[in-house]
C-alpha cells in the first residue's frame, strides 16, 4: 500500500477534524482508496493545542519549515485561514514542492490568482473542495461531474450562520437581534458576526463557485452583495403567507452580456428543493444545459464535514487525479486557457 | 489537444442524445477537459437511425468489428441495453483493449462479476456514472467526494417512471391504472410496464450504489422487492393527511450483523428533502460518518441529462482518472480487495 506524507498547518476546530478523522476512518480510506495517509506533522503555535488533540509523539510542531523541509511530506493542508499569514504559507508550500489543500474561500477569492499563479510556477496543485458547502462534493460535481456542460446558472445556500439566523427567526416568529445574540452564544455566529452577516464570506463562495462554473476571471467588486442585517421577522411573515421562504442566495448566472453575480436574501417558492435546506445545512443549484436543474446539499461546515473535503482533496491530489483533470488546474481563477 | 476516439454502440434515445452533446457542446468539453473527443464509429443495426441521426458521413456502420479493430477507437459507449447482447459487447470491447462506458444497471446488476473480472483480465476498465440517477454525479460523490467516510445509509428515488405516477395520483387524486395509462401514451412508461412499476429497474440501481457504498458483493437476490402496483389513490390521501408523501425508495443500510437492502414505497415526511422530488427527478440521500447526511438531485433519465453524465465518464477514463480514483475499480462489484 501507498503510504502518503500529509502536513496539517493550523490545527484549529477543523484541524482537530481532520486529525480525528485520519484516526477513526484509516482502515476505510485504506480500503477504498489503496493508500495509507500518514499524517507527519501538525504545525501550531499554539501550545494548548498540543496536549488537547491526540495526534503521535513529535507531531506537533510551531515551526512552519519543518514541514517544509520534509521530503516525506508531499501534501500541505492549509487549515489557517484569513489572507494574509495563510497566503504566505501556501506560497512557501508551493515553492517547496507540496501540493496544498486548502478550505480557505477568503484566501482564493481575494488571492486566487496569484496563489494559482504560484503554484503554476511550482508545477503543483492547489485543491479547496471544503472551501464551498463544506462536506458537499460541489467542486467535484462542477469540474468533473457536470464537466460536458456549458453551466448556465449556479445558486445556492452557503452560509451556514444565515441560514441557521433565517431559519431560526421564521421557525420562531423572531428578531433579528435575539436570534443572533443566541447564534453568538452557541458559537453558530461569531462576536464580530459582520463577516457572515453581510454576507461577505457568501460572496467569496459565489467567486469560487463561479469561477469553476464560468471559466472566468471573477474580481469580488463585481459581486454585487446584500447581507441580511436588515430582514425583519414582517419579511419573513410575508413570505410564509405568500408561499415563499426567505433565504441568503449566492446567485451566478451566465446572460447575453456578461455574468451576473450578486448576494442578497430572496423569496424561495416553498416547493423548490432549496427552501426545505435550514439550520446548518447548505445546498447548491447547479443548471447545465445538458443536465438541466442539479441540486447538492449537506452541512456546510463543521470539522467533521468539512474533514471529509479535505480528505477526499488529499486522496485526488494524491492518486494525481486533482491534476489530470484539469491540465490547467493552475490557471483556474485567471480564466485564460480553461 | 489531444484527440480521444470514441464509438459508440446502439443509438436509441439516449445514445442519440450522446450523439447530439458531443456536437453541441464539444468547444465547452474541449475548453474544460483540454480533450477532444472524436465520434469515430457508431454501431447500429437499425438502418432507420442512420438518416434520422445528424453525424459524418462513414461515421454508422452495423458491423462491431469496425469499432473492434479501430484502434484510434480507445473508448466504447455500450447503449444497446439489456443483459445478454450488452454482455457480449462489453466484453469484447474489453478484449479488444477498449475502456467501456455504460448506462446499463441492468447489465452491472446481474452480470457485474462477470463484466468486471473480464475488464480486470484485459486491464480496461468499465465506467458507468448514467447507470443511475442519470446526469446526478452520484457514483462519483460515493466513491471520490465521500470517500473518507464510512458510507452507513443509501437511500433515494432512482425510478422516473414510478415517481412520476406516484407525483401525479397525489397531486391530482387519480387512480393508479389511469395514471400508469397516461404515462404510457407519453413515452414515460413502457408498454410492458412491469420492469419499472415492479421495482425490479429500482432494485438493480440500488445494487450499484450499495456495492460501492458498502464495497460489498451484492446478490441481487438479497433485495427484498416491493413496487408500487398496489397502491392505491386512498394511501396517497392517507399520506398526505398524516403530513406524508409516498414514494419508491431504493434503501441500503449498514446493521450490526451486514446490510439490509430493500425496495419498497415508503412514506417520507413532507419536511425531507426527498419528499420534494416530483416528476422525472430524482435523488439519493447518503450518510457518511464523517459528512452526516448529503443529497444529491437531478433529473434521473432523458437523452442530455444521461449523455451528460456518459461524456463525464468518458473524459474521466480519458484522463486516466477513471482507472487511478480505484486502482481495483475492476473488482467494484467482486467486494474483495476493495
Amino acid at each position: 500500500m501507498t503510504s502518503v506524507g500529509v502536513g496539517l498547518i493550523g490545527c484549529g476546530t477543523v484541524g482537530t477534524g481532520v486529525v480525528e478523522l485520519l484516526a477513526t476512518n484509516a482502515e476505510t480510506i485504506a480500503r477504498k482508496s489503496g493508500l495509507r495517509l500518514e499524517l507527519r506533522h501538525i504545525c501550531e503555535k499554539n501550545r494548548a493545542v498540543w496536549d488537547r488533540v491526540k495526534a503521535s509523539p513529535g507531531t506537533f510542531t510551531d515551526d512552519l519549515d519543518v514541514i517544509l523541509r520534509d521530503p516525506g511530506t508531499t501534501i500541505a493542508i492549509e487549515l489557517v485561514g484569513g489572507t494574509t499569514v495563510a497566503g504566505e504559507i501556501v506560497r512557501k508550500c508551493l515553492a517547496a514542492g507540496k501540493d496544498v489543500v486548502t478550505a480557505n474561500k477568503a484566501l482564493l477569492a481575494v488571492r486566487g490568482r496569484e496563489i494559482f499563479s504560484a503554484a503554476r510556477a511550482a508545477g503543483r496543485c492547489v485543491s479547496f473542495e471544503a472551501s464551498v458547502g463544506g462536506g458537499i462534493p460541489v467542486i467535484a460535481a462542477l469540474r468533473e461531474g457536470l464537466i460536458a456542460n456549458r453551466i448556465d446558472a449556479v445558486f445556492g445556500i452557503v452560509n451556514g450562520t444565515c441560514n441557521y439566523i433565517l431559519s431560526e427567526m421564521a421557525a420562531r416568529d423572531r428578531a433579528y437581534a435575539d436570534v443572533l445574540a443566541d447564534a453568538q452564544r452557541l458559537g453558530y455566529a461569531e462576536p464580530d458576526p459582520s463577516f457572515d452577516v453581510k454576507g461577505t464570506d457568501t460572496a467569496h463562495k459565489l467567486a469560487i463557485l463561479a469561477a469553476i462554473a464560468f471559466q472566468a476571471d471573477i474580481d469580488l467588486g463585481s459581486i454585487a452583495v446584500e447581507g441580511i442585517e436588515a430582514i425583519d421577522r414582517m419579511d419573513l411573515r410575508a413570505a410564509r403567507e405568500l408561499g415563499y421562504v426567505c433565504k441568503l442566495l449566492a446567485i451566478g448566472e451566465r446572460e447575453d452580456d456578461g455574468l451576473s453575480l450578486r448576494v442578497h436574501p430572496a423569496f424561495i417558492p416553498q416547493a423548490h428543493p432549496l427552501a426545505g435546506v435550514s439550520g446548518p445545512f447548505n445546498a447548491i443549484s447547479i443548471y447545465g444545459n445538458a443536465v438541466g436543474h442539479t441540486l447538492f446539499y449537506g452541512r456546510g461546515a463543521g470539522p467533521k464535514p468539512t474533514a471529509s473535503a479535505i480528505l477526499a482533496d488529499v486522496i485526488a491530489v494524491a492518486t494525481g487525479n486533482a491534476r489530470r483533470v484539469f491540465p490547467r488546474l493552475d490557471t483556474l481563477l485567471k480564466g485564460r486557457g480553461l
